[in-house]
């Protein structure tokens, strides 16, 4: 028995033609020799629609009634996809997140998934069943209903797989995982394969389709997933473990974010300690950091500058007020007109160079580069967003994205 | 611990406004010392709306996947409800059927309550919590979602009381039982109390508010109802075993039916094997009967009417196809212009006459009967529509309804 996970999103379920759409290419599936196990998400906006209902009530309305609120929306798609597929004449059960057997710990709204108990799951399949389990949901130790968050319907179809030990599809709006944005970059091409490390990386860095969560979930289980598209049938893009030959190219992909602003704090005494209190004091405000750098230090003091998503800005200043106030040789500078451009590629481990080949590139063009950060497969370049289309294609060119 | 199962319809719930205050009803019970479990429908005509859905898929949708899809219906109330009541500062906690212990059976659609498992009930109880719970619902031996058909929230609301042994009151649009329907006689006394049999039958002729099964399982379970206003702060009416005061009213009730239609079989052979078969014929079609009669046998042959909803009038005449092919000598007759009027009244067991002193009514007015039938505290009678308006007011102006 060939088992597969296939997962359909929200818009692939977004109206009852949608739905039979999905019902069609799920039989298909099954007729090439497969059981699918299919996870679905809420029909289109139901999630946003519900969650208006319960912002009417409360700013802040309680979480546990939030998950039994809003998932029903899955439930709603299950039942529908299940109807359309024993209407065409095979064999289905639409299964909620706690009848599938998915255990969750931690809060609720953002809940993890435990376990799978598998026994109904095994049963189903025995029959030779199609079973559609409603993604983003389970059930705590208390049998509350719980939702799992951002990227849980991901999360849920990839677990199932790990428990399963089959392949994972995760059918989307988009037709695969391209090198670089093709909305920036328009020759931007669409990987046949990408490593776990660099769609990590990726969607670390928003360009990505996928969640972390659930890639870091697959690379644990090693369950290939293909993500392709709910509309069209083209081949789309598996994200496994890398190969001996993925390595050759030097870049798999180049990640472009406008969505940061950079902090630079100035004549900062040059003590650990100090360095220290900052961070210390813009982490416990929850504030998200990516790039770091400091100067050298000269007379006894230097410059650190840090890029911060625009959303945490705010509580970024009122950390740093305090920092100023204590300090007050410090100041302070921000930047909330930048471009952050991504270089990430498994290739890099092996190749030395790239970063100063990148350099080398934008000086020609008489681009500025503000700050540059690396790590093992990833390099950052911070550059003015007046030069970004112009860095996008001497980059993508250059390596051939 | 005065523990109270309260219900509220979908009309009450049909929108945030009407939820909230709902919540505060809820909450003024629990400040005047008593613990409400709260049963609550579907918001509106969401049911309406996710069956629509269905049936853009399928004209016979799978019974199983309709109570998963409808019962989200409900599941999306008690969220709201319950974040309404927390908000306002009370705990309470939302229960779907499954998750309170409601386990069912029979089919899909229309399942019965076998039992309550009341330990959840009991220990959010003893927490002094008000708990809101999903109204015509609960899981039958395979753990799926099963829904009770019509007057399903009533069922759940009473089968609750009933296990709790507490009172149970049913909120809804109409602000309690009358006599007749004030639309038709605008002197309708409101009732402070009838008894379960006259409301069973009131109920059976579509007279009253709620369904006959929540009636009878009240009527088992000796729980007290009080039906009342959602909207307004009246007195409602309260359906309860009957006493012996309540004997002094003759007729407690007057219910009018436009909704069925006479079929009169003309010279039928008089033989008990021939009318057996008619009435089987009839059964085998699902048809609804509810009065009967035959004429004496004149010339080894009887005359035979009976009543039956609209609705069933195609089916009906199918079925008689039959008869009228098998016995050519049989001719058939339809009157689909007729009103039933049926008294209803614990008194008539001890006070006779009461069917003579309505046919001198009804004669001193030359209004025809047509037909009339007799139970222990139910006479019906068939009139023209014409004299409805009459009839009505001589027999409610003559037993003060």
């Amino acid at each position: 028995m060939n088992i597969v996970v296939q997962k359909y999103g929200g818009s692939s379920v977004g109206d009852i033609e949608r739905i039979q759409r999905v019902a069609k290419r799920i039989i298909k599936k099954k007729e090439e020799g497969f059981l699918p196990v299919v996870v679905v998400s809420a029909m289109g906006d139901n999630t946003d629609i519900l969650l208006d209902m319960a912002y009417q009530i409360s700013s802040n309305p309680p979480k546990r009634e939030i998950d039994m609120l809003i998932s029903t929306g899955e439930q709603v798609s299950i039942a529908l996809l299940s109807m359309a597929l024993q209407t065409l004449g095979h064999d289905a059960i639409s299964l909620t997140g706690p009848q599938v057997g998915i255990k969750t710990e931690g809060h609720h709204t953002k809940s993890r998934i435990a376990d799978i108990d598998d026994k109904v799951l095994r049963k189903h399949l025995e029959n030779n069943r199609i079973i559609i389990v409603a993604g983003f949901q389970g059930s705590n130790q208390d049998s509350d209903i719980t939702t799992l968050g951002r990227g849980g319907s991901d999360t849920t179809a990839v677990a199932l797989a790990g428990k399963l030990q089959c392949p994972c599809e995760i059918y989307t709006d988009v037709d695969g995982i391209y090198s670089l944005d093709p909305r920036m970059y328009s020759n931007a091409k669409k990987l046949d394969t990408i490593s776990y490390e660099e769609m990590l990386e990726m969607a670390s860095l928003g360009a990505g389709v996928m969640h972390t969560r659930a890639i870091e979930l697959a690379q644990k289980y090693r369950i290939p997933i293909l993500v392709a598209s709910s509309m069209e049938e083209k081949p789309g893009t598996i994200i496994k473990e890398s190969e001996q030959n993925m390595e050759s190219a030097v870049i798999t992909g180049l990640a472009i974010d406008n969505n940061d602003v950079l902090i630079t704090l100035n004549n900062v005494p040059y003590s650990i300690a100090i360095t220290a209190e900052i961070f210390d004091r813009l982490a416990k405000k929850d504030i998200n950091i990516d790039m770091i750098s400091q100067t050298s230090p000269k007379d006894h003091s230097v410059n650190i500058s840090f890029t911060t998503p625009k959303g945490d800005l705010e509580d970024a200043k009122s950390a740093l007020q305090l920092i100023t106030t204590k300090f007050q040789e410090i100041s302070t500078q921000v930047n909330d007109k930048i471009s952050k451009l991504s270089v990430v590629g498994i290739g890099m481990r092996s190749h030395s160079g790239v970063a100063a080949q990148i350099f080398v590139l934008l000086a020609k063009a008489n681009i500025e580069v503000q700050m540059v950060t690396t790590s093992e497969i990833k390099i950052s370049y911070v550059i003015d967003p007046k030069d970004q289309q112009k860095a996008v294609e001497l980059i993508a060119s250059e390596f051939d994205l």
